[in-house]
């Protein structure tokens, strides 16, 4: 069959199969699927090579379906790839099925979950790059909506896609016109997107996104430019059902069984095509091996140092023994001290401004292809992310987020600068490892725990230099607690965790001058917790407790120690409960009730009850 | 004096201000305060018409410092135009001073909280088109950096600008090539700036920054323009002092005392000349008197009802007795029930189609001029804007946020469209209402206690109808809890809010029949927590509580209610621990064990220990 009649009937096959699997799950999008049946079938069918036995092939090229609600399409192409069997796709959206709502890697095709629009675009940023690094032949592709430019994140990705002169990367923007509730901000006015693409750097072509030759020459043509490609097709949704082509109103709206009868005939007869013999393969290449190694040397310390130094010099050092770490850092690399490994291994090292939203979706896609990200900004920058993150958690990725500067310790800078909600948004995360060291010894040692953690991490530095507590070979593993003050008559237990260890010290001295013996724990891993560690010590105090971190009063240290002790204890939570301001670190501390007078009176309080 | 002479003379006097300012703080900014002195000694004392008497006055210009770093040239105009005294400058960062290290509205003349990058344009989007909606005369200026035009929250900002044709701001973009550690991306490209505002539909005017007729004569342009301008000013980081000037290492970093003299030197003598004379005084507007109604007629209900449902007949009939309400919505108004409120009141319905960052940002903007912005997403893309809302509560903003589709329980779409991390997003912030009612009525009641509580606050509501439980009359105060199932033999007490207070009912049923009997409580108010009458209630039930939320284990209604009963009871928590998937919702809700069936064995677990 001529190329061009086969894709024809490919497409159409993938409009049927998006029909009958909305109306059957009685939910999903149509419509936005079939805006894009033709794109996805010269993408599928022609333009990608793929091995379809082997997801992790490294000479496969890659697609992104940012547009994360046409699931049923890219489900539908599987099927005709061969990949999956077509009678999966009537499950789409069951509790037993990996086809779901919207893409997540519970389906091994998927490299990264989607639906939260915008993110597509950065996710493929990174994968291009990763494989850059990664000497694979392959090219990303990423389809996204034309509502989903709104989103800023579309245009930091568009930056960094230009930027880092990504010729393997080809964005297709599904140009349907229609958004959720109303039309789009541009309606079907190409060119303002065209304008928009150009001036952020990238090569653009405007086609009709219903032609096959147009679609396939346009593939073509980018394959051959050296700055990143965005295609920007003009498309109709709903196309090939006339009654609901172009229209509002229908958009996540399934067929009724009555309206698919109809839709059918009009698309019948179906085309009987093996689309599989369309699949173009690429020669094979085996998948990135990830590198065990994460031991690493530590550095000797000999005075106080901060926790995000110490953070720098244990990533310089790990990126010696593991060249799959490679560094993101938003125009900070001077304060997260991430700068050492800048200046190391410049080809793993990657300056990504101030583009936070990027510069997570851009790990999401390295972490895709096997590198392992060391992302660093302040902490107080890191919710600028939070979708991501949380997208970032759903695509099972394995990268260590690294907030420096984080509380009110920081000092005069003021609040706009001070992380104190990044451990709630962490720890809400459910497997994320959220360690938060005191000394430069323990940062080093959490460092090398978090490296041979695979999954979503997350290290919180401090801007002060902090005095050594611990030694080179003290272990830091994920979900302990280290005891560092403990006599037989303590009357309570501090649980403290970086900054605040040092304030809990000085009042355990000024304490002991009044006869009153508290035990002290660093509860460096406030998540895991070490609840039973935390639950057995605070049992031999009198089960009383005072928790005090430099952080918000919810979602920290206190509420993993509060779960952690659930009942078993009577707590006393020092923590910021204000909006805070300016001032000195010491000023600060004190003002907002976390430094060592705070907790010697809380203790005091709490022993006399 | 001759006006650019004069303008000469004041940028000299704010530099020198910058330089002192902060060699005495011992910290910021000053090399980023000099590349923009011309620019600030132009808008404030020339171009900006404003009253130095009364920061509220309605006729005022604004002005958003985006880039907040630069607080102490913005101190030092304050200081220079008569607001503040010039000795107070001495006193920048100190704890005891509103002159802090970046900007907040603690010094009134400040009406956003800046510091953050990347956000003040839609601060402005929002500022400048509520003054169009109060029929101010008065124009918005934006003073932003260069480097943080990396941020997509800017071109979020500059879509909606342009899109609502506000020719009343001004966007100045003090292009002085160094970010915090190294070049910007575009360095002194400014056309690549030019480009990319024009392609965002903005009139644009390159100019030198520090030549103060170029700077006049392209404000002067700026106000004939209909659409909103940028005006894209060259210039050089550390301008005035030959051995900062355009170096990069200096970002942040004050001078020494000796560096102080010899800069002190270079810009020797001190102007003497009186910059009050040169304030332009606006025909004074008496500002915006809050409208203090939040009673409305509340609907009645005969069936069950989806909570979002009732939010939007809430917000519509709000609306009616209160015209300072405004609703922003993510193209999601018909699935959020925004709806009914933008077809009764279109001209205080704003589209911010799916761009979540620059939506809570203007809410911000407009939040500052008066206004009430009810703003409306899922709850799953609230995170996107995440770092606007941290920023939202240093601005004291007066926002409502709504999150619709919460939880697993909306099913089939997947995890990317579950909100589960948001209670706790809101709950981290200290003054925070965060209110989750389990059916209409009490939904209609609860924005009400919002809208008369002027804060930050947010709802969450759910996707599916749920029966109903209240009536018309009952009200819902922050702060509160309901009681809505208590005897004299309840063995323990289940706390559960939204959706699961349905399946706690259920469970309550079926525990009856095994002569089992639960008191339970609907926790609506997540923060503050009712903590007197829960902890009174569980102490009655043996002090065993379960707490069941369709929400991730970490940060949301356990976490609140483990810190209220502080120890004093035993607590069995249900809620998301895993990563979910696409299914039914009563597949979810019994698969992540939150269900009654689950709620029915915790309890029976517990009462049995």
């Amino acid at each position: 069959m001529e190329k061009r009649k086969a894709l024809e009937a490919i497409a159409k096959r993938l409009r049927i199969h998006s029909i009958k699997m909305t109306t059957k799950a009685g939910s999903g999008h149509p419509t936005t699927c079939l805006s894009m049946a033709d794109l996805t079938a010269c993408l599928f069918f022609d333009e990608m090579k793929y091995n379809p036995k082997d997801s992790e092939d490294l000479a496969n090229d890659e697609l992104v379906l940012s547009k994360g609600h046409a699931a049923p399409i890219l489900w539908a192409a599987y099927a005709e790839a061969g990949i999956i069997p077509e009678g999966s796709l009537m499950n789409l959206r069951k509790i037993t099925s990996t086809l779901e709502g919207h893409p997540t890697p519970r389906m091994k095709w998927v490299k990264a979950a989607t639906g939260s629009l915008g993110q597509g675009l950065s996710v493929g940023v990174g994968m291009a790059l990763a494989m850059k690094l990664a000497k694979s032949p392959g090219r990303v592709y990423v389809l996204m909506g034309d509502g989903e430019c709104a989103e800023g994140a579309v245009w930091e990705a568009a930056n960094m896609g230009s930027l880092l002169r990504l010729g393997n990367l080809c964005a297709i923007m599904d140009i349907n016109r229609l958004g959720q509730s109303e039309a789009t901000m541009h309606g079907h006015d190409v060119q303002a997107y065209k304008r928009k693409f150009q001036a952020f750097g990238w090569e653009t072509i405007p086609i009709n996104g219903h032609r096959i030759p147009e679609i396939l020459k346009a593939f073509k043509k980018a394959r051959q430019n050296v700055k990143p490609t965005v295609i920007l097709a003009k498309t109709i949704k709903g196309k090939g059902i006339s009654f609901i082509e172009d229209k509002n109103g229908w958009h996540g709206k399934p067929l009724k069984e009555e309206e698919m009868k109809r839709a059918l005939e009009e698309l019948s007869p179906i085309p009987s095509i093996d689309a599989r013999k369309y699949v173009r393969k690429p020669r094979k290449m085996k998948s990135l091996k990830p590198i065990k190694k994460y031991n690493f040397r530590k550095n000797i310390y000999n005075d106080k140092t901060a926790t995000r130094r110490a953070y720098g010099n244990a990533l310089l050092n790990l990126a010696k023994v593991n060249e799959a770490v490679v560094a993101l850092d938003g125009d900070v690399k001077n304060s997260t001290y991430a700068e050492s490994f800048f200046e190391a291994f410049p080809k793993r090292a990657f300056q990504t401004y101030i583009a936070e939203q990027n510069m997570a979706g851009m790990g999401i896609g390295m972490s895709a292809k096997g590198f392992i990200p060391f992302i660093a900004t302040f902490s107080a920058f890191l919710p600028r992310a939070h979708d991501q993150i949380r997208m970032a958690a759903y695509s099972f990725s394995n990268i260590k987020f690294c907030g420096s500067h984080s509380g009110v310790s920081i000092g005069a800078d003021g609040p706009s600068q001070m992380g104190l909600e990044d451990l709630g948004m962490f720890r809400s995360i459910p497997g994320c490892a959220v360690l938060y060291p005191c000394d430069a010894y323990s940062t080093e040692a959490c460092v090398e725990s978090l490296a041979k953690y695979r999954g979503l991490s997350y290290i919180r530095t401090t801007r002060p230099a902090t005095p050594l507590l611990y030694s080179r070979e003290d272990k830091f593993p994920i979900g302990g607690s280290k005891i560092i003050k403990r006599s037989k008559n303590d009357k309570a237990t501090v649980i403290a965790a970086g900054i605040t260890v040092h304030e809990a010290l000085k009042a355990y001295e000024e304490l002991r001058r009044e006869n009153i013996s508290i035990r002290i724990i660093d509860a460096y891993s406030v998540q895991p917790i070490d609840k039973d560690n935390i639950t057995k010590e605070v049992a031999k105090t009198g089960r009383k407790a005072v928790v005090v971190e430099d952080h918000f009063q919810n979602g920290g240290l206190g509420d993993a120690v509060a779960q952690a002790l659930n009942g078993k204890a009577e707590i006393v939570h020092l923590a910021i409960n204000d909006m805070p301001r300016s001032g000195k670190p010491e000023e600060l501390l004190d003002k907002y009730g976390i430094d060592a007078e705070h907790i010697k009176s809380a203790v005091k309080k709490l022993i006399k009850r």
